[in-house]
């Protein structure tokens, strides 16, 4: 999720934490980060999301939050282990980074000497250390502007996604970087507010009733959410960023 | 807390807890985080603890860890935000390190030019970035072994407290290091058990209905949490390392 105004997610993640044993087959973990101003809350349980204490306050306590990565694991590579739940978080360049994979890469084992090293052994905590540790390369101790970042990170994900599929999300608290490799769609709600319905439980929220006309959401997911809404779905290989609750072009 | 078996840290978190908003002026956030195999829960939050949820959740939730370092808040540099709550975490060597001080530093600004930065601005935080940092500097890409890293943080941290008040606690998850500046004291629960009564709520525990014979438990605070233990001082500058639960010698 990201937004232009602090915004709760219990609405999504109920829907979402379904799929973590109930209407899915992700139940080997799960996890969610919350940016709150520069701070992150990191929520992560190798319990199925069905069946977790943590899932359940989470549904029941609205954190707003501009910027939020949730994840349900299926695991493919590295054992059921706190250590292996997404979303990753790391600091670089004085702010928070969180990344959360969804896909299986192959064969991808890159020489990760720099300050960032995965304390599990899933591909995807290698991807994200490796994509840290290019970015870190490339431009320093200081960030490089959101222009110079997107066209970097562009570059980084086409090389990871040659050893398999890379769905993924990395937000450093103001931007969120989606990159599709097999599938990935968006929405973005805004004024006018509808009623929506999720697809996972029989549940509706009408947005218009706790919304303000200048309020903007975008959900970005692998399968939708919502069973009456219009999402966009992403073509493979693309990488797209939101801001403000956006995507930018 | 330092343990040779997982244990959960319910009755002494509880007790804690009061002291955030209740007991004691500690009311400006609070944190808790939990290893667990090499991973790290971590829960933060800048309401005072005895008035969070997340806190509700952990008095009820018995999560089982080795290591566990708890923070409750008095903010003294640093605006009252998320980013400034402690335990902060970081990645070093592919192992999490959590940290936590209790203290005031005054006019400490050291060259952080390494991958460690501060998200927040307490003096809390750029010490543990400082500490990082000299560490990586001294040992390069590996963990040195404990006797190596032990010197080194007792160099390091002597050098922290000529700025002021330095009580702090580490874990790297297998260890924990623990500084007295001005006020620590610790014990060690093992067998035969008794029972212990909290000193900032009436509630008490018979540990030997809760442990095995070969359970050992440190407790590590800057005031004892219980009224009829016999709690161990620091000597004030004094740097202990306890694993499995037992001081080291």
């Amino acid at each position: 999720m990201n937004c232009n105004v602090p915004t709760d997610i219990v609405f999504s993640f109920t829907g979402f934490a379904h799929r973590g044993g109930r209407t899915d087959t992700h139940h080997d973990g799960w996890g969610i980060a919350f940016f709150e101003g520069a701070g992150v809350r990191h929520f992560v349980d190798h319990q199925a999301a069905v069946a977790s204490p943590i899932a359940e306050l989470i549904k029941r306590y609205p954190i707003k939050s501009l910027n939020v990565v949730a994840h349900i694991r299926k695991a493919t590579q590295g054992q059921v282990a706190l250590e292996n739940c997404h979303p990753f978080v790391r600091e670089m360049w004085g702010r928070y980074w969180v990344f959360a994979h969804n896909g299986d890469l192959k064969a991808f084992d890159p020489v990760l000497d720099g300050p960032f090293r995965p304390v599990g052994n899933t591909d995807s905590e290698r991807a994200f250390c490796f994509l840290l540790q290019q970015l870190r390369e490339r431009f320093g101790n200081q960030h490089p502007g959101l222009p110079a970042l997107r066209a970097a990170i562009a570059d980084l994900v086409a090389v990871i996604a040659r050893h398999g599929t890379f769905n993924m999300m990395l937000s450093d608290g103001t931007a969120m970087f989606a990159h599709c490799s097999t599938k990935l769609c968006y929405i973005v709600r805004r004024y006018p507010f509808t009623a929506a319905s999720l697809a996972d439980e029989d549940l509706s929220v009408d947005f218009s009733q706790v919304t303000t006309p200048d309020d903007r959401v975008a959900i970005i997911v692998t399968t939708p959410l919502t069973t009456n809404e219009q999402w966009t779905e992403f073509a493979p290989g693309e990488l797209k960023v939101f801001v403000d609750g956006l995507p930018q072009t």
